[in-house]
């Protein structure tokens, strides 16, 4: 984490007094995400998970948030639910932080995803997809398609520092993404960050999804793409194509992609593995020498580039079936 | 926390293998203790605390530990209970490292302790010593006064960075502590790192003491001596006289102390300041810049030992009352 708030128990007492949650029976900070700080909390009420949002998260955002958690919790949808305080509010303070209260979910996420895994993810997404309808609020993708090149601008001296030659390398493909976004495509609330981190199972079944930090409107396709690079890489940089089969195939038990989502997913999938490419590259560089909590490895991104490059119609593996 | 060990899906079921605890449920990092890494771990079976021991517990102290919790939770002292493996064992291995469950306490530490909690705390402090009666095995305090000398000995240019012309007098503080050290107190297990951090309250009553991980054979009074730096002194350095005579009289609820014992009290307790100084100077130098875990301030325990240098008899509130 690079920020962690360490709350007193005068600033819990503080804080639940806006709250209908009862006394506090346990507190214990959780090493759960990277943005904020998160805080296992037992009350005579039940488990929570209370979070402090630290600078990374826009304060003028979290309406947006915890708004879209409380909708998706009233649909239904299985994630975690804000608790609203004695004042109605979904977003509290505490040491002059906005903070959140919502239920506790239980499940594990895992870290290699089996295809049954990814057949279930991509099924726990299309029903986000299908839950959101209807949401009044909207939220622009900060770091969509339009946002790559200028946040690139800053970065090729460090792409180069990763490995000669892949500043122009990187422009390139910024160029051939911009000449290739699709358009019109189906829009709505999108996760935009449904890695296997942020997905809880119960056994082999999907049972919740967390962290919507980053959820926004966009392609619903779009979603799909950050999650085929997200689920169905092997550890040794290959795309598993029985895993991304499972994913679409459980995506479409609930939504039925349309000919051109489908016919969009290649470009999608370039674009997605570069927008992670690109925040890794930044959080790379920006990261102190000798910081705890190392940044996750660009060069994971890179290779996933490289395959969307070569290969591009690699993720159309229902023309190949 | 120095070290993280970060446990993916595969090695929780593997070591989840070994005990008779069901299927997991829900598996968080948590950020408690500096010494281990801890993860809640909620199970078919109930919730449990994992933790897995990182380099600086010695895997040879374990079964004294391990055994120590499971002596006092069978003798109706609330701690956290080791769950035994398949096997047996208290302790099991996961990714080539020792590894305990322990049964998951209720309760919250309290950051700034009033005198109703310190004298909740002493009583807590007698029960642990009595109910260690009997427990068969023995563990040296490696850090007690023995120690002090030798490990000022690498300390002395940290001792003069922190404070030109500390070395001197931390050198002249344990010349007076060697020499007037107390012999023949009664002994027992202890403890040896009561803070307020170790005991779970609910409400304002004792409700468990955590992290046995410092516990030896000492004497009994030098525990209660830690409590009294660790419980007893304001934020702005005063020593809080009210605050020691209520936990020492919750201690006397339990257990008395000998005329000796408390006589010894000043020089127990600024024996205890100079061990957490030492510790905290030499972890202060050795943790790297741009860490994200501080290390604790030494300059605390600097102000704790002047105080107990210049007033010795400050301790010896029941002379004063």
């Amino acid at each position: 984490m690079a920020v962690y708030t360490d709350l007193s128990d005068e600033e819990l007492d503080l804080l639940l007094a806006r709250y209908d949650l009862g006394a506090p029976l346990a507190f214990k900070g959780i090493a759960e995400g990277v943005e904020n700080s998160n805080f296992l909390l037992e009350t005579e009420a039940g488990h929570f998970i209370l979070t402090v949002y630290e600078k990374r998260v826009r304060k003028e955002d979290l309406p947006f948030f915890l708004g879209l958690m409380r909708w998706l919790a009233d649909h239904d949808y299985p994630c975690a639910t804000p608790m609203p305080g004695l004042d109605g509010g979904l977003i509290q303070e505490v040491r002059g932080k906005p903070a959140a209260i919502v239920s506790f979910l239980p499940g594990l996420s895992v870290r290699r995803p089996s295809a049954r895994h990814c057949r279930e993810a991509g099924e726990g997404l299309a029903r986000l997809h299908l839950a959101a309808e209807g949401f009044p609020m909207a939220r622009t993708n900060d770091l969509g398609q339009t946002a790559w090149a200028p946040l690139f601008a800053g970065l090729h001296e460090a792409a180069e520092a990763l490995k000669p030659g892949l500043s122009a390398t990187i422009a390139a493909d910024l160029d051939r993404l911009a000449a290739a976004w699709p358009q019109g495509l189906p829009t709505g609330i999108v996760h935009a960050d449904y890695f296997p981190d942020n997905v809880f199972f119960q056994g082999e079944r999907f049972a919740a999804t967390i962290d919507f930090y980053f959820a926004c409107v966009d392609a619903l396709a779009y979603d799909i793409a950050v999650a085929l690079n997200a689920w169905c890489f092997e550890a040794d940089g290959s795309f598993n194509i029985t895993s991304a089969r499972a994913l679409v195939a459980g995506y479409e038990t609930h939504r039925a992609l349309s000919s051109a989502e489908r016919a969009a997913l290649p470009v999608l999938a370039h674009g997605a593995a570069m927008r992670f490419f690109l925040t890794r590259l930044h959080d790379w560089g920006a990261t102190p020498a000798g910081a705890l909590v190392k940044p996750k490895d660009p060069l994971e991104y890179e290779r996933k580039l490289a395959v969307h490059r070569s290969a591009p119609d690699l993720v159309l593996f229902g023309d190949q079936a």
